[in-house]
């Protein structure tokens, strides 16, 4: 998984905290001190997957496109790893010398595919539970104060 | 994930199928078409994982080194994946200006950390549920046998 899941998990966090205002990417990087140019790659990934929209001309940025409580991980996740599984069934099941492809039986799902994937929906299930709003409800107390004081001191 | 996590699962099973005679590297690796090199290096690291052991010899080859009953597909995903999450947490809630790495909330876990891993916990908790002899009981019910034609062919 790409450090963009972790950029962009407390980039979303920091836009709700700092509420409508659009902040630019070069507010972000200074901010989590990050790349500019890469994170502004990460954060159009996320205008693409309608997590945020971007707002042009000199006071715009990026804000969050819907409320915290309606973008999950599993959302962010998605946005820069896609759908795909992990797990890659190649269905080697069906090759190999003696081996008949045409069988009955290889028109069901492979049984260790099938188990791989039901783990990985564990692991989905899970991510698309946890919303931006829970992230900001288990951050310290403190955070989101200390978070718009920043962004007040960065943007000058 | 690398494709040896699947050629692994479907080894096992073989393996568990044909009984506790070794097979060679090269009659699995023509049971599914694979290269036999990478294959190879594939099981010979489900033998430093505990999982298989290998026989030297004219008769030599591989087997499994416990019951299918206790190798899981967690303990095969970790002996080509290792323990590491897929998501890795940098602190870059730490970093910044205007921040300071020495606040007292910093020494416990950063809540989005928390909830990348609750969710891999839920996988990895899923794959440890999961074992070989579970995919056994869950493939064709012809399959056994038919594994066991194919290597009696094979081997010739």
């Amino acid at each position: 998984m790409t450090e963009n899941v972790e950029w962009s998990a407390h980039c979303c966090v920091t836009l709700a905290w700092l509420g409508d205002e659009p902040v630019p990417a070069g507010i972000l990087a200074r901010f989590f001190d990050l790349p500019r140019a890469y994170l502004n790659k990460c954060l159009q990934a996320l205008v693409r997957a309608g997590l945020m929209s971007s707002v042009s001309g000199p006071r715009g940025g990026f804000r969050l496109a819907r409320p915290p409580q309606r973008i999950t991980l599993m959302d962010i996740v998605v946005a820069h790893e896609g759908r795909e599984d992990a797990f890659r069934c190649t269905e080697i099941r069906q090759r190999g010398e003696g081996n008949d492809p045409a069988l009955p039986e290889f028109r069901t799902p492979c049984a260790i595919s099938t188990a791989m994937r039901r783990a990985e929906l564990a692991w989905r299930r899970d991510l698309a539970t946890q919303t931006v709003a829970d992230l900001m409800a288990a951050a310290p107390p403190a955070a989101a104060e200390r978070a718009r004081e920043r962004h007040r001191r960065l943007r000058g």
